[in-house]
């Protein structure tokens, strides 16, 4: 299998874009990785959206994108993977690079989500839980992260103002990237009167939605010695549904994506400079902690309060907003990830820049933790 | 690049089944499949699917389909290509197994569209086509292809009757195969006597929905040197909408789709010796059989009035019913017709077989021909 390379990096900012469509959305975001490239011609386009079918009566968006960047006659698809379908549209853009057939692969994430009623929103997105089997109860995705977050408090004994950390790093790094759709600092009391959404959760503890466009052009590393390299690319899924799940607070997803990335890329969780995770509730981002390595069981929040998650400390997290402040256009965030990683690498990322970063890790989580796609990048030359 | 074959071959019947979930065919297909090739493990499980999310309340269905086959931890993801989903989930299948990385693939095409109203299913199809720009004026898929087909008259002088022989020759063949959704032969009385859907194209020139799933199983070819080996594989894009085509009456897409595969498996088209095309339309199908180089421009009708695309003809198509008779379970449809060209290689096609097969050639079509994917497939020892 052939190493690959970004070598280029675009995206749109995270707002309610109400001039905007999902079509302007996905190609100002290509176009933008394009000319960071500095290519005109792809062999192949794939983009990664969760709720156009239903939101925006618009599928096919491969052939979409393909025609209207003028790259006419390329092949083109839509992976979808719930929240994680960004994530999961880098790693077959990686395989058909590495496989040898194609030499440079446009990946895009696209979400066009503001356009409509809140209700037909929360509609599509539990479609990323099981429908037969959770949701016909009348769970939304934010209770089923109250009800983990809820367990996960009784088993080690936290408070909700215990995950406070987390939403006040994510702002406090938001505030310096333009993209982000919040760009201002939080503090303790604001997160601690953070009215409830449900129950442990509060406005502080759950993403938000948006409209945005993410993309990144990859190619064999060998015809690009100076740009960031993917090191390690894993997916890997549980149970569809929490209750399923032998232990509820546990991502074994998690921990199999992050493992199998681990592996490729030779290294550990000791190795990562810059964690780019899937903070779409607090709840996930300390899971995700704990299941890549960073801390023990039950020690994902308390890791947070030692200040490790942020820029200064052992494993800067949400270092351009996260999830919490840049913003969850769901099916662009691992796009989003991957791009806001690469600027780090490439020690781009303005007033968000991380110092030291050599390896950088992100994970994009599709669902309760079903679908888990991690990438490890290199800094070129490290 | 490994070459790729095709270990394990299963299908549902294409059906209104009102006893079986969305959830319930994929798993009947890909367990049909495993059990076929006799293995119970995979690495990666594809899903090809157009309408899930809108008509099943259903998203994220590589992590559905990966956790009730009982394959947890494995990498999963969803394809979408509007009618070419399922031809698209192979190709990543391929790709992900000729890269090295994957040595055995699950790709499974699913879609249940009968329990909801014919309104919900239309508007979920026009999808396929651009919804800011054909969909908007008020046109539906079939009456897209009838501008087309009126077009295609004009141009070359055909009757609306003259179109007669795809349908007679699908439904003579779907009545040999017990999948089908149709199993009875039409006459040419019945094909005239057709009741208009979209002036011209009737009820006979239109394929019908339902519910089904096919599923295929990949491996390295060089695992399993008596399977039948995918010599071809090649996906193309065209403009999404109609009238952004320098000629309306060609189908660029499916010419470049073809020659990409033609190139791939060193074949041309008189090398091909059975051809599953995507006749969801009678339109379609003489445009693809031109596109393919089995007919000069305008002759697609001519060729099958001559009767070449008869079992017994230089170039049978639809052989186990084609759309029009064995169904058209939109996602599902490109895996049914590589599921046929394999049984047919195999001599496993039942009543369907036809005799001398050794090069087959399937090709999935979404939207108007705006992605085209073309498959050619050799008989083992051949």
């Amino acid at each position: 299998m052939r190493l690959v390379a970004i070598i280029g990096v675009g995206q749109t900012p995270v707002r309610e874009h109400w001039s905007l469509s999902l079509r302007d959305l996905a190609i100002a975001a290509g176009r933008s990785a394009m000319e960071d490239a500095g290519i005109e011609k792809v062999d192949a386009i794939y983009v990664g959206n969760m709720t156009s079918g239903s939101l925006n009566q618009q599928r096919h968006l491969g052939a979409l994108v393909a025609d209207f960047l003028g790259q006419w006659g390329v092949e083109a698809v839509r992976m979808e993977a719930a929240c994680g379908s960004a994530g999961s549209t880098m790693r077959q853009g990686i395989l058909a690079v590495a496989s040898g057939e194609k030499e440079a692969v446009l990946a895009i994430g696209v979400e066009k989500m503001t356009e409509t009623s809140g209700s037909e929103i929360t509609a599509a997105l539990t479609g990323a839980a099981d429908a037969d089997y959770e949701i016909i109860h009348g769970v939304s995705f934010v209770s089923l992260n109250a009800l983990v977050m809820r367990r996960y408090m009784h088993e080690y004994g936290y408070t909700q103002a215990d995950f406070a950390p987390f939403a006040i790093n994510a702002h406090a790094n938001g505030a310096n990237n333009p993209n982000a759709l919040f760009r201002r600092s939080i503090s303790q009391k604001d997160y601690v009167t953070g009215r409830s959404v449900a129950d442990p959760v509060t406005l502080f503890d759950a993403s938000p939605i948006g409209d945005g466009a993410a993309a990144l052009l990859l190619v064999p590393a060998d015809k690009a010695p100076s740009a960031v390299q993917v090191i390690g690319s894993a997916s890997a899924t549980d149970t569809l549904s929490v209750h399923d799940r032998e232990d509820p607070i546990w991502l074994e997803g998690a921990m199999k994506s992050a493992s199998r990335a681990y592996a490729q890329a030779g290294v550990g969780p000791e190795d990562i400079d810059l964690f780019e995770l899937h903070d779409a509730f607090s709840i996930m981002a300390a899971l995700s902690l704990e299941a890549g390595g960073f801390a023990e069981r039950g020690q994902g929040v308390r890791l947070a309060q030692e200040g490790a998650i942020l820029p200064s400390g052992r494993i800067p997290i949400a270092t351009m907003g996260g999830l919490k402040a840049r913003g969850h256009p769901v099916g662009a965030t691992g796009l989003y990830q991957l791009a806001e990683a690469t600027l780090q690498l490439r020690e781009k990322a303005g007033k968000a820049q991380i110092g030291g970063v050599k390896i950088a890790m992100t994970q994009n989580i599709g669902g309760s933790g079903a679908t888990v796609v991690t990438h490890i990048l290199k800094k070129p030359g490290h």
